[in-house]
């Protein structure tokens, strides 16, 4: 009996036979319907994929089926916080640091004392053509939910 | 001599006297025709205003001279960490450490390596109307920088 | 134009008013018709009162409306680390931290993958008595939120 | 001579037996007779279990000894800081910031100086039907201890 | 309306004036008849004491009643880390780390799976007369707590 | 050439050998003449044995002689902080915490300016029978050292 | 007797003054003779002034014999991690996490093992004309020390 | 299928090799035309190399394809807080520490609200011959960027 | 009733009346008749004067007996980590983690398994004229404690 | 090509064979002619060594070239936190935090404004007699670095 493979381990071959393959993460979000920063998030490690959305993935990277079990599995959710350090990651950081308090006046101002929820929850990135300089627009969407007892 | 008043103090009064008033956020920042989340960012103490801006403020709210002067000066930005554990603003935080990767893996993807710049940089928090519950849309838009020697 | 009065500071006064009239949590909580773990939270500066709420506690209690106005606000919630590990505070951060992840493993299997609310939430806190000695029952029961892009 | 199996490796174990024999934790809880809870966190290392309990259970997955070794022997309880922050375990948490200070206060009031033991204490979770959306139900239950010296 | 004074305010005036009338932590224990540890951390603010006990104090030590209400409060229990690193309580920590495992083996091994209660729990302190150098003897007598569901 | 035996692997096989073949701590302690918490912490890794005592276990519980020798080396002593919060641990460190300034104060009360040694040190800890539950009972007795320039 | 003004206070005065009377940090430096970085640094509390230097400053900035007191005082180096993680400040933390083990690698090649001194030291800061937006470049100017026993 | 070679160990068979080979960092940034800083970062693993450069690094050092896939990764940025403490690395950090706040102040001074670009941005390291002994010259150079909404 | 002055203040009025005075370290040492090293960590608040110390050291300083009295205190000692982070102080706290491991080893093999003492202590700090530049030459001499149970 | 062989591992390697050949740290200083201190430092990772040094080292050992090789790398500088706790580091820590402030001062009494090199520096550790226990003596001679602009 083998334990299920890490997440950690599944993520780290699926990206080697995705860039082997010069395959991208939209791609593979494509082909199994779903949207990018979902695909990505969950080949990452951070949801559970179905069996049928794993079986996609591992056909078209010519990976085990163990790699598609551990996509199925119930995640531990959350980044090591050596990650969040990497400056790409880093600034989404700052920016909270920077606006959170504002972002959180302003969603009670308009909505009343609650938050956005992290759950029932999309978003996505985009390039916006600019001529200053093309720039990445990131999207946060959660459903309001009010402090409710 | 006194020292310029600190930020977050003017920012208390600030926000006393814009609630005593009965006056939004957003109603501030019509005034200084600037974005809500920039106007409430630099009241809250993380942007310099402009002396026209900071005069603005203060006449609306019945504020002194010497408020208006703190919200002129340049800042030291960001946020106690102790803020970032309130809920409403936490959910922000909980965003990027589940969506933080896959967000850095999309942004390379589409615009190589680089970041989304956190200073040549906007946001905004709307409301959609839905029929599930209304959703609190929050864009980060920034112009991405490539690491460029 | 003074600020408003901080709600730690509005939690000192409203303890010490309690203690010297002789009521207790669940008498104010009864007063403004709410429970007493939403009352008791409130008042020590976790939620916002209406302002009719407020104003009874401050009438009972012979407070101020400064007061009043504090309780009215909207709080950032949490509580500093350093209460946290009181004893009393601390077996229930100690019990979440040895039956977490049952309690997680078992949300998930009854639920699917998703969460118990913190924020569409209510918490009990009930005397059951039992010949070896009473015991304290207590109930947090929030809405289940599945991960739902 | 092997040293023990370490009881982090044996729950990984135990669960991927599971997830594979298509078995529940409430299934494996009623198969040996104790609550879910209690069962779920004894599986997952955090309590002892008897010789009989660890061999129903390495029975009806099918492991070996070396994993009902291991599941009787003494632990080192608690989770890793990384676990706690998984979104699903946060949210108790964040519970426990908000409101732990008002249940400490009903506590005293009820019981007088003490706590609730986190010793002499079950937990159980359940689901509650509601047209707003099913709830999860958690309750905790232990033997209130004065201070006593 | 002031707000009762803090606890580790009191204990600022308890100790001035103690020192000041030359009087000791061990005469102040006999004279509100308890046990001196109990008393010193009473008095330094770790537990409530009676009306009683209270009045004694403050009477010998010539202090107002707002000492003696403070005094009768419930706690936040528990030190600053930095006072643990004060190098007299720290070798108690450091006691614990180079020993804590061994204690805790040999506790499951006289007693089972279980605790030394921290609650139903007494210390006491002495000398003890050695030809080596006299030794300081901290006895800690707590109820033994099973696990026990 | 091999590394000497990490000492918590020596621990590991210690334990595995010591419960397989249904030894106690207190049976090895009384094997080599030594008291039972020293034994158990040096078994445990945190003293050196020397090279008799370490023969004597070893052959008690049929270990070979790489065992041995792990056991007689100089320790980095001190426990790992996530072992410090398993609970039956914990509630030293809580007592401590609760009670420590108590302790440090009635120690120079009695004492003078100084410390009770950690090193000139020995601990025990034995069973009370009592009919409201029988009690832990530890005792730390160290050697008084005074700050002496 | 009055203590000697803390620094960060003397800082904020001088800040405040230089702000009011429409001065700029390299404006002092020039008036003291001093480099712009070494004089912004000791007037916000870096290093000590000469009692000639610290006279022209407040003579300069109408400031009293109690500041000048304070900048001539020995400080306790280094800044608050808050301030840290101001953008402006963080930019020059990340190049160090990013580009420090490269650095040191080049020192290494270039110089054998050593550090460069950051108290033989100065720095400089400049701007530097590029038609793609002007840069600040920071010059660290440091004497080489070797390891030398 | 294999996972990709982790960058850190790709950076000490690079490392190994480059001294085993008697070559140095700077010889090997000569190799493929870029500067000394950006090759040595790149090869331990802070920034994706082309195909072509790590081509020739792997040619002129014998090593595998495998290193010089891996050395054409998307990097996650940043240190390990443990190397960030070997001195040479932390005479730049105390550097940044006791003059940060003045860099920051000169910086708005000269270029107003804004920061020095890490992105795009170099960085560089000379010798600078000096009687009392040489100097070690570290220049960082990034793009202005200004707060710009 | 005023609580006995902190030791923190007390050692800011020393400060400050020394360096008015024209007064060193070493010359309050002599007048007390004590080491210098000794003397300045009492009056900054590590070690409890006599009254007689405490009296000649007001004397000479022009102090009151409110300071005289808090020197006079028992302190809870050790420093703000924030201090230990000054240049050079942390120059001391590196060799430690550079070297201390070595002097670990040396002592164990010097003396057998013990440790030097902090408590029977005593350091000094004398300049030794040298060539190269003077040295500074820290001994710390404490007695061998053996592990001695 | 393997990498470089860890300094942990070498560090581990040689004190395995220096205990088994029953040598002494300072018995292999004196045999590669260098100080105790230096030499159980390289050998314990935080130096380079010479070839040759590395030579007579690994030959008096019966060590291979791998360790040979590992010893003269540069090493990254600095111990693992945990470490520092062992006891016998702790005193030596604890002293610093108890005296640091106070050597501080009279550095800048004696010295000036700067440091003591931890860079340019020795340090020795001897037994001297007393007759109420040998103590340890250990001297830290660095050269005085002024702050230099």
């Amino acid at each position: 009996m083998d334990p299920i493979m890490h997440k950690a381990h599944a993520a780290d071959l699926v990206n080697a036979a995705r860039i082997r393959a010069g395959l991208t993460w939209a791609g593979l979000a494509a082909a199994i319907g779903a949207a990018p920063v979902w695909t990505t998030a969950a080949l990452l490690g951070q949801h559970p994929m179905t069996a049928a959305q794993a079986g996609v993935v591992v056909e078209m990277l010519g990976l085990g089926d163990d790699v598609a079990e551990s996509l199925q599995q119930q995640p531990n959710r959350g980044s090591d916080p050596a990650v969040m350090s990497d400056p790409t990651i880093y600034r989404l950081m700052e920016a909270m640091s920077v606006y959170g308090p504002a972002l959180k006046a302003l969603i009670h101002e308009e909505f009343g004392d609650g938050i956005m929820s992290a759950i029932n929850f999309k978003a996505d990135v985009t390039r916006r053509a600019d001529p200053d300089g093309d720039r990445v627009v990131i999207t946060l969407d959660g459903k309001f939910l009010d402090y409710r007892w």
